[in-house]
């Protein structure tokens, strides 16, 4: 029980161990791959023939594509955001067909944690200023920077969006004894740290020394971080994000770090990317930009096959699957 | 009772807050500033006829001025380390004469925590090269970056030296399920983590993904990381020193860095400090370096105050004192 039959069709770029381990597992069952693989859910998709045969799909099949193609039962989305998927029409289409979607967020929950937690500390502890700095401790600078470090214990946290990376972020600062509240569309109430709704968050968001943006893109969330929002922290306060680039106001962001209205922002998503070279947040000194990597990790394309593979095999016993999207 | 009648000598540099707050916490008993103040634990210190008049001092007093003052029955260094005052001459004296020494170890241990902490993570998610990367996902060197990244959670982290910065350590690391093992002069059994001695560590030194170098300088840790040892730990490891420069031999760490023997290094101590700016450490692209700003943080002086006097009340009230160094 739980052995594949039906046809897979892939676009994720895999090494050969990694392609190995899925044509395996995926086995008797045929993995149909285009011509033209998919890395990223950002990247547009072409139209894929295959998916025409295939029952389901692990990657970012392109959603017309999808829309014709009679078979499919069920989409594994290979990253954590589902962008392309998040749409009313699609939601409904999904429904009316009974297509399931689910993500890869379980693989990339600790990895993007532990990426935003970096820079936490990288915050408190002035790292980007500290390691271009060769003073010593006779010169006055010196004492200023000291006196920038920051202590993250007993800081408060404020984290846009509950899902699994919030999950993992919260465990991670228990000992540093934060005050840690999230931000969620629908609070369920086993978050187990205090949840509000966007209509309440204005002053949460006031007392937060670190306003952590994991939300997903969608209609909602489009611009959700805009000027009156950034009016809205204390200027002492340090913005992440490491959701998707357009739930944030750019031009407003400019100006509060300009202004300092907003102390620093460390970002690993922006729009577009790569953001172009003479965009004037590259310009400013308080604002740390890392190349969309923060789910990455040594080991990832072959934890993405295994978790697709554990999925497959749920699929086929009739289980529940894991991170769920859309559940058809 | 409680109340402080001595006369209180101390040489540290303050602000006016932090003065008045001193000032007022030694009264009746008469404060007693020296012409010339004492930053650091490593610069050498002055001799002041103050420190004759004085029974408490509190920051780095003169040794020489120390041994020729008859009145004097505490010290309390204003550092976490102790190195001017670690040595068999002084201990002896120490313990004839009946003076105490403390240190100041619990100000400073939960910022050099953080401060290693961040070096860790930053090394996990290469975040000095993340920050200068402006690729797109396109990018052949973007997979490659990604890849670099490595989880922490579930690696092998390897401690020297057990006080207050391990502990509080060993707790950030809990949630990232780490194998924890500590090398220490004399275990004592209740340090909630595996615990070796510097005889038995060569196993667990091959092991670790992450050596950490806490040790205090004396006769016996100077130019205890030497060629031997880089030798013995495994290529992927990362090198971390916050304690004290000295307990490096940086010839052998350039070697060992140089030929990949070693991945990486995060010093935030040096010898000397600040470390020339032609030094071969700065010129290598797996070196790492913070400029001795571990311990330091905002409101680290008033912390730094309000501990010592702590401690001025224990002594008054003849109880054990916080951070004993030599318990005289």
């Amino acid at each position: 029980m739980g052995v594949n039959t039906e046809p897979v069709f892939s676009d994720v770029p895999l090494g050969d161990c990694e392609l190995d381990l899925l044509k395996s597992g995926v086995e008797p069952g045929e993995l149909i791959r285009p011509m033209r693989l998919t890395a990223s859910p950002l990247v547009n998709t072409i139209a894929d023939d295959g998916l025409k045969k295939a029952v389901i799909a692990f990657g970012q099949p392109d959603v017309a594509s999808v829309m014709t193609s009679p078979l499919l039962r069920w989409i594994h989305v290979s990253s954590a955001g589902c962008t392309r998927y998040d749409t009313p029409e699609f939601r409904q289409f999904a429904k009316k067909r009974g297509l399931r979607v689910t993500n890869s967020s379980t693989v990339y929950a600790q990895a993007c944690a532990e990426h935003v937690f970096s820079m936490m500390l990288a915050n408190q502890r002035k790292l980007p200023l500290a390691l271009q700095s060769a003073m010593g401790s006779d010169d006055p600078k010196w004492s200023e920077l000291r006196s920038k470090c920051q202590l993250l214990t007993g800081q408060k946290v404020l984290i846009f969006g509950f899902g699994a990376i919030a999950g993992r972020l919260v465990e991670m600062l228990r000992p540093f004894r934060c005050g840690i509240t999230a931000v969620r569309r629908s609070p369920k109430g086993d978050e187990g740290i205090p949840v509000v709704t966007v209509a309440d968050c204005s002053t949460v968001l006031k007392d937060a020394d670190h306003v952590i943006n994991l939300l997903p893109e969608n209609s909602e969330s489009t611009g959700f971080f805009n000027s009156s929002r950034f009016a809205g922290m204390k200027p002492q306060a340090a913005f992440y994000n490491i959701g998707r680039g357009r739930t944030v106001d750019q031009a407003a962001l400019v100006a509060a770090l300009e202004t300092e209205r907003v102390a620093a922002a460390w970002l690993d998503v922006t729009e577009p990317e790569p953001l172009e070279s003479d965009h004037p947040l590259r310009k400013l000194s308080n604002c740390y930009i890392t190349p969309h990597i923060a789910g990455g990790y040594q080991g990832e394309l072959e934890e993405l096959v295994r978790h697709f593979l554990e999925n497959l095999r749920k699929f086929n016993r009739g289980e529940a699957l894991m991170d769920p999207f859309i559940e058809g």
